[in-house]
């Protein structure tokens, strides 16, 4: 099977975790063992979040930042260097010397016109008092928006619309190298209106550009790994219960919580709609028995 | 012919050139104009530098430091991240959009018997008044040394041994694919005594392993580029003359200045010595006609 798993951000760092390179490293061990079985017997991409780390990435550049601050798609290009490069050390630490490994730097296109640019929501880089966010957004363009403890910019999450290194990518997997890729979404890009690339200030949702990835390989299973079992209804309450399987068109009639789960069931179910395949939703410990279709919640067409 | 060109660092920021992100884009669009005739005709490996690049981020990520420092490691592999970015897009710009191209993240292995460990060299971070430099020193088991402006921590560079993405590079190429990596000479590891590989504080020379890694690809021809046009006798002087063509056993019998230009003469031989075939090195600007044995110093057994 060629399976494309997708680790969720608190995979590398648990949420009020200190970001310290031990614990990450601690973190990354872990998904590694989840993901041992699965490198043994399958192709295997692996693709990641970078939430935690493109946040302090920000954060150390916002303080040396001359009014031309790093830009998103740079930012996001030192996370997949950084995280991939933990990732694949720690799986080459238990896998046999001689499968091979790679990370690859992946590009993902935006297109100007995705209805998220004039709607930005997802916050991105350190907190500032409401002065000095509105200093910023006067001059630098940029849109802010108070949260719990303080305000932060905020930046467009359009959908991604293309992954430029497919090809490298599949020649890899033929070859039997299991390839990392596509971390935080991708960075993101975008063309300019002089035809040439450039990088692009938004965020792609991870889960998504998974999904899109899984789609270009023709993969057989996409699993969204998470911190927990699966999707529940009547999450929270006494009545909460996990589904284990449905078709994507009753996934997407059902009310569920907005935050990160929506963009999860949303990336599962343009898989399994577009294949007819395998996508599972559920906990990182379980990945061996989610694309066996016995754990987490089981979405096919 | 298959090429393994190595970028000078000072092919992405210039000597004393602040670095802003439009800098640099404009001196990688420079460099890319120079690739474009190789990228066209040949199979290409583009490594490059990272000095100023990690010293940035590692003086950024000095202010965040509660007291375990970002490993050169993780500096290393973030900066793979964010030149490799740059490099390709900027590439992708000027060639067919069918051309594949792909940033393979590389980690390199050092020995800890290498004799570097018992004495470092290299500067690398930010720059420290004496009793800060003593007290980081102590704290943290660093080696400090003085330079022109004031204190900075020093490095082993060991030589490069093994290169451990060499079949994925290969297997790109095959396809036709032009692969960017090994920047900064390679994202730094070591074996630990438990035989699992961890980063090494260390910092690689990038024309040593741009060198190991042409002669593991089986390279027909390694080019150094840099901002001089070749190696000079006597340089600095009324009699200063170009090598146009030496074998590497004249080269390596040379008196030549310490610096930069001593790792390159060096890769360059190795590379002829082992393969019998052309090392070059040269100006940017040059890099086809070095290929052809038609600039720069050319080294051959």
């Amino acid at each position: 099977m060629r399976i494309v798993a997708a680790l969720g951000g608190n995979a590398l760092l648990r949420r009020g975790e200190p970001m310290t390179a031990a614990a990450q490293r601690a973190n990354v061990r872990e998904a590694v063992r989840a993901l041992t079985p699965l490198a043994l017997e399958h192709e295997l991409v692996i693709t990641h979040g970078n939430g935690p780390q493109v946040g302090l990435l920000a954060l150390q550049a916002s303080h040396f930042d001359d009014g031309e601050p790093m830009g998103l798609d740079v930012l996001g290009a030192e996370t997949e260097g950084w995280i991939g490069y933990v990732i694949q050390q720690e799986l080459g630490n238990v896998l046999p010397f001689e499968k091979p490994l790679a990370t690859i730097l992946t590009m993902v296109e935006v297109d100007p016109d995705d209805p998220a640019f004039s709607n930005p929501t997802k916050p991105i880089g350190p907190t500032y008092s409401e002065a000095e966010a509105r200093r910023l957004a006067a001059d630098r363009g940029w849109t802010i928006a108070p949260d719990e403890s303080g305000w932060r910019r905020v930046v467009p999450s359009p959908l991604p619309m293309r992954i430029f290194e497919h090809r490298p990518i599949e020649w890899l997997l033929d070859k039997g190298t299991i390839v990392i890729c596509a971390g935080g979404g991708g960075i993101p890009t975008m063309y300019k209106p002089d035809g040439t690339l450039g990088g692009a200030e938004v965020v792609i949702d991870k889960d998504r550009a998974s999904s899109l990835l899984a789609r270009q390989l023709d993969a057989d299973c996409l699993v969204l790994a998470t911190d927990v079992d699966g999707v529940f209804l009547d999450w929270g309450t006494e009545d909460q219960r996990m589904i284990e399987r449905a078709s994507p068109a009753v996934m997407r009639g059902l009310d569920l919580p907005v935050g990160s789960i929506g963009p999860k069931v949303e990336a599962a179910c343009e898989f399994a709609e577009e294949t007819g395949r395998l996508a599972v939703i559920g906990a990182l410990g379980q990945l061996d028995e989610m694309v066996a279709g016995r754990a987490g919640t089981v979405i096919q067409g």
